[in-house]
């Protein structure tokens, strides 16, 4: 990766921090497939939060310009929709690409001690 | 993945977050390939770490049983010596398991969507 030194490959500078933390990983998979968007009931439930911690990840990912929120009324109950934005998904793919790598590498370093490793449970790549 | 359930595909339990910290993530990709250990200043060269950083993050691995540290004098000056544990090799490998099924998701969900996904960055999987 040209980002980072040649001599610090496990440096992973790719890997960004807001997208990273595993519960806004899992919020961001679950919009990425979703043009549309989804509710809010509905990403809380895929990705096994509650309610506060759902607002709390939506409001970081929403101030890094990742997704973005759309607040109505339908028939006088409020309803909010997620949606990921280009940047976000622009992002995000940048991300799974180093995050490809790091299993990549770290596979390899498993498997490169095999006597070591006697799980059988990668099967990479 | 049977500890979750079916209704939170993306809640990605199995995402340990002692390991699943960037740099924690460098350090085991680096030591698990050698069961010998590395000495303290290769690994933060191979991290891209300050000394102070990688003491940090070296004592949360120790304090979770996932490496160890052994320190002795050669010519006079202090020498730390890092490596993982068996415990360590396993709940990392086990880790790897659940990334490499997150990789794998969010693959998935941005091609299904490929109208909006012109980067052509994901080889996978």
């Amino acid at each position: 990766m040209a980002s980072e030194p040649r001599d610090a490959p496990f440096s992973y500078e790719g890997l960004d921090r807001v997208i990273h933390e595993k519960a806004r990983l899992g919020v961001l998979t679950s919009l990425i497939s979703q043009p549309k968007g989804l509710a809010f009931g509905d990403l809380k439930q895929l990705c096994g939060l509650t309610d506060g911690n759902l607002s709390r990840h939506l409001q970081v990912l929403q101030e890094a310009g990742l997704v973005e929120l759309e607040k109505r009324f339908v028939r006088n109950k409020p309803l909010t929709t997620c949606r990921i934005t280009a940047e976000g998904r622009r992002r995000f793919i940048d991300y799974l690409s180093i995050l490809e790598q790091v299993v990549r590498d770290a596979s390899k370093a498993a498997k490169s001690n095999r006597a070591l490793d006697p799980s059988g449970k990668l099967q990479l790549i």
